[in-house]
């Protein structure tokens, strides 16, 4: 039993995402989120930088005396996760291996649709993890970096969201295509164009509810799961202005419950030579 | 109705007796808290610093949205009220008037102590706020900056602290006294030991609590209250290190159920041709 929080980290609001399914699974637990949105997006920065960047967020959730880290954030995870891994002494969590797990799962078809960021697409990350699960699966991607700056600026519900995904996904279904992984925690936020667009029949996997069992099963499993009487917090932290931030979180987390800061990551040194 | 927070402002983590105080008088509002640990105590420093050093906490609080503000420190209130209130178009409550009122109510003897900091003796803004009640009131004052030092190094009950109160204010008490103002929002963390050396016969006045019934006034008078079904949240900052602010806030307030963050405050430029 521990009442201290989670930690989860992202580039920016995407991977509140993420912070939903798992608070809505698990709400004795107490939360401290922070997203880079200054450096955002990730998905168009070197490995080196994305490493590095993750790395500042880490030793920051380690600060906040977090139980556990989630990378909620696919161009993280890709990069970062093992690198994590070694660097801390408690539970680790990407997103890319639940939402991997869950769409080979899914498929009748062996033919998977992932939409991520160019960084995460040119990591190949998904069509290894996916080949793990199943090497017959037939994995197409498609960089989206558009869809991360439409969220970011809050203008996911809006007219011009709704006509981006239409003409971005014009062309990418396939006959046998019959599930897609949302590879950007950003993109669970343009679910209903991005379905609209792909047709009913294609089941969307979102990588922040199937993570949120993840959370679950790892917290009983060295149990870590928070007391029911805890008094448990929401604690938000971006780098960059907070308006827009406390827009977003209000609306997709569905609660004013949650104090929300703007604060300085402490710059590590380059971490090009340690790994 | 308004479910914006209301901010408080001190130098430490003495205004969390004021913070208290109002929490458990009006449990709907939610709070935003800065304390300036990095630069306390205020009570050394010059007229000029504290002004400074409060209108950036104000400015700070004012981009939290806050729709009152409540100066919970004595040395900032006795040199920086008067100009907060032009600068803001919000009301701010300070914490001396409302202390020297419920003192001047409580005295039979005319006979007040005053126990601050260096700088809040200096202003002699008690003594004038007391004669205003009533100008038949004597008032003898003691400066105990060391009082500040070893609450915000959360030492508050040691021995050393016992100690110190005992023979700090040995000589203190006058024979018609029969009411001293803590006036430093620090003090009520070693109310026990003030009283055990002032003897039972004294009464203390602790403007936090006092201060509370003056923020349930204006929120009432303004139609400021909060909602009752409100989610209410406790976001703690500080200018210092979190751990030791951290600790005190769960000692002091009760509960868990707060964020804490440390935070920059941006700098102003020097205020003295302003004023």
């Amino acid at each position: 039993m521990s009442n201290k929080p989670i930690g989860l980290l992202d580039s920016g609001v995407g991977g509140l995402t993420v912070l939903k399914a798992v608070k809505n699974r698990l709400p004795d637990e107490s939360f401290v989120y922070i997203g880079d949105t200054k450096r955002c997006p990730y998905g168009n920065r070197t490995k080196d930088e994305i490493i590095r960047f993750t790395l500042e967020m880490v030793q920051f959730l380690m600060k906040k005396n977090v139980k556990m880290i989630v990378i909620a954030c696919n161009t993280a995870t890709a990069h970062a996760l093992e690198i994590v891994r070694k660097k801390v002494n408690i539970p680790v969590i990407g997103v890319v291996k639940p939402g991997s797990v869950a769409a080979s799962h899914k498929t009748e078809t062996n033919n998977i649709g992932v939409l991520a960021t160019v960084s995460t697409v040119d990591s190949k990350f998904y069509v290894q993890s996916l080949l793990k699960q199943d090497e017959k699966i037939k994995v197409k991607s498609l960089a989206c970096p558009e869809f991360v700056d439409i969220v970011e600026k809050n203008a996911y519900e809006s007219k011009e969201a709704k006509e981006l995904v239409a003409n971005k996904l014009a062309d990418f279904k396939e006959k046998e295509m019959d599930t897609v992984i949302l590879g950007c925690t950003h993109f669970p936020l343009l679910t209903s164009y991005i379905q609209e667009t792909l047709g009913e029949n294609i089941t969307l996997i979102d990588s922040g509810s199937v993570t949120s069992l993840k959370v679950e099963a790892v917290l009983n499993e060295k149990k870590l799961a928070g007391n029911k009487n805890h008094q448990n917090t929401i604690n938000i932290l971006t780098t960059g202005p907070e308006e827009t931030f406390r827009e977003i979180v209000e609306k997709w987390l569905e609660t004013k419950a949650f104090a929300i800061n703007q604060v300085t990551l402490e710059r590590l040194e380059d971490t090009n030579e340690k790994h």
